[in-house]
């Protein structure tokens, strides 16, 4: 299956989000759509998953966790045992905030990260920290208001945040992650401009999609010029475990319980297709997120609560963190090495300390959008850098995913991808 | 536990708006909630969810489906199966639009409903059909757009919109469900005075609270009216299948693809702590819809859609659905006889067909919010009529849940009860 076939759509997100609009306006029930339904937008990660997991392709797409460690005969036995001997409780309505013992839980994962004062109470369990993010943007955000995020950051959020009509404003970084300086200018000027700036939205371990960490030195300046200004932090922290080597920063949240709204999630650290992650949030916000999160799905799963809390209680799940820290250090090693064998003149990428995925520049001009049906042809597949900003304006980026991949088929999807961008740089010089 | 010390609280809704409000302003973060926060209402639903576990209670409140009859042995071992056989999928990231056995099994669920043409590629698993609701809203409707709805109608949903700064107008039922006349006049009023009308959220079979069902006849009236005033319909119609007796009556879907949205649930006739339903959505809306559900929780759960789609594809899920027929028929009849046997004179009650609910009627101007207190100091919880109808005024209704308790306590249930009713009649009366 090609490309075209799966998204049915050769078209760049521009003319698709025309295309969209003329299909809409066909249709009587055109004028029933909300301002806000034209702001949400395709994302390009969803838009390759299809076709990453076509056979003979190899996919630095997707953000998808090695999930080959699990012990699933073991794990099998465990949810046969919640089914068979708690299913009543486990398939029937649940506590809108999540389990008591799954909050509980969600506090020993983040002591282990540095953050030791963190209150059950305060903890709403949700559908993946996708469904937090969406929250957020409802809890907080009215149309026009602006959300600071890291540019490049986290392509769900901006679809999450965008679909609220929220002004996304875009904070430079560099290998040490946000800019302080940058940040306290940027609120200067929205400020000045008459904007009403809500939160930041950062991921400061091992940024999505650029590899980048925001410095311990940086870490008390990046709250502190946020409180100051009255704007909340909204800590996005899925990868901080997976640091290849040394100690984990500690997040934001740990010195500044306050000002920071803190997301965990259980996909990088057990799976994903639980759907399962947690907000820990500022007591005085306690309610309103809370309320929020109900009306939006009722309560979240018993049965995959009651899973994941079996994995953190019985099984060595810090263990396995650890190995996979080691066991992501390799790939992310053999993406490196195939980088800088294959890689033309021109292209740079980021080393990241942890994570998932590698940020890679082109020279400026070239757009990595349409690179990617290229790709595709060639046997590979990576997602464009404009996904990870907001505006529709071309990237010169792209994001190597080598999370999923095993270090041979790292090295042969660099091998793969590497005329195509040779290609690219060298059209642009000629 | 008491419900003061469950809730924290004994305000009436209205103290606890001000309360929040108070609570709110007292801190800096006031000024970041979104408008649409202070839309956002605790769900009597869940306020009493936690209380109604209490040992020694009887809940006469949430609408938990009966799920001793599942064959959880099988079940036990089903899921043992998926997770140890295709587990990597099933605990990896799956696709947005959830997965397409599920979605053909939907088909089939809806088939059996008497919608023949739906197409699986028009369907959303969605994380129960709650955030669908909250979808639907999503895309369809601006601050202040006018969503119809039946009066009374799901709590759940109310909350959804609500949060949408939507104008929710509830229009009058009777006997027979919406009545064609009254939605008429309503839209012709509400056009006249300026206001946009985004669509009709309508439970016709055994509505909740109401246990009330859109007759036959006044199915097609209904979709024309609306189709007329180039309003859609959202058909929420999680009971449909679970008509005492008879054959289901034709969902407003299977007459109307292009005009209704049709909502499924697995919730009742499988189980609600998988979180999963359906979106059946006109071919013209379904873009939007789909990158809408996507941006708030990326996918659905693998693990609980692989579940579902083996309990449907190798288990009589059918024959499970028609034995929990008469077993909730034999619950309502125990609860209509202990109503007739034990409520004073000038209370009534609706007598449904299916579903889970009996809606009674005291004398207008009693308020059936204070009494849930007396009621719990009686060992009964029910859920207060204000809950189910847009807007803060005291209600003279109350709702029943007849389907996740035994005839027995329902009836012990209604002895508690009567006290507690004829005390506040009396009082009007005196």
């Amino acid at each position: 299956m090609t490309f075209e076939e799966t998204t049915g759509s050769t078209l760049t997100p521009e003319a698709q989000v025309a295309l969209d609009r003329a299909t809409d306006s066909a249709h009587r029930h055109h004028d029933l759509l909300s301002d806000r339904a034209f702001h949400i937008k395709q994302s390009a990660v969803r838009d390759v998953f299809d076709i990453s997991i076509q056979p003979g392709l190899i996919s630095l797409a997707g953000g998808s966790p090695y999930l080959q460690s699990l012990p699933l005969d073991e794990l099998a036995d465990v949810s046969a045992d919640i089914i068979r001997n708690h299913g009543l409780a486990a398939l029937q309505y649940g506590p809108g905030q999540g389990l008591q013992e799954l909050r509980e839980l969600a506090c020993e994962v983040m002591a282990a990260e540095g953050i030791l004062d963190a209150d059950p109470a305060d903890i709403i369990i949700t559908t993946g920290s996708q469904s937090a993010q969406d929250v957020a943007a409802k809890v907080f955000c009215n149309p026009g208001d602006v959300v600071l995020c890291e540019d490049p950051t986290y392509v769900g959020a901006l679809n999450a945040f965008e679909a609220y009509e929220v002004d996304l404003q875009p904070v430079p970084m560099d290998s040490d992650g946000l800019v302080p300086a940058a940040l306290e200018e940027r609120i200067h000027s929205l400020r000045a401009a008459g904007k009403r700036i809500k939160f930041l939205y950062t991921i400061p371990s091992f940024n999505n999609p650029s590899g980048i960490t925001l410095s311990a030195e940086r870490r008390d300046a990046v709250v502190r010029i946020c409180r100051e200004n009255n704007i909340l932090v909204l800590e996005d922290n899925p990868y901080g475990m997976l640091r290849f080597d040394g100690e984990p920063l500690v997040p934001l949240r740990a010195n500044h319980p306050e000002d920071v709204l803190y997301l965990g999630s259980f996909s990088k650290i057990f799976a994903p297709g639980l759907r399962l992650g947690w907000a820990l949030v500022p007591k005085h916000l306690f309610r309103r997120f809370y309320l929020a999160c109900e009306a939006v799905v009722l309560c979240p799963s018993p049965l995959t609560q009651m899973i994941t809390a079996a994995y953190l209680r019985d099984f060595d799940w810090m263990g396995r963190v650890e190995a996979s820290r080691t066991f992501y250090a390799e790939r992310c090693t053999a993406m490196l090495r195939a980088l800088g064998e294959h890689m033309p003149d021109g292209v740079t990428w980021t080393v990241p300390d942890g994570g998932f995925f590698i940020w890679v520049s082109l020279p400026d001009g070239i757009d990595t959008y349409p690179l990617l049906t290229e790709a595709i042809d060639a046997g590979v597949v990576f997602i464009p850098g404009a996904a990870f900003t907001p505006g529709d304006a071309p990237s010169a980026q792209l994001r190597l995913a080598f999370s999923a991949v095993s270090p041979d088929e790292i090295a042969e999807g660099i091998r793969r991808l590497t005329p195509v961008i040779r290609r690219a740089v060298e059209g642009r010089a000629s």
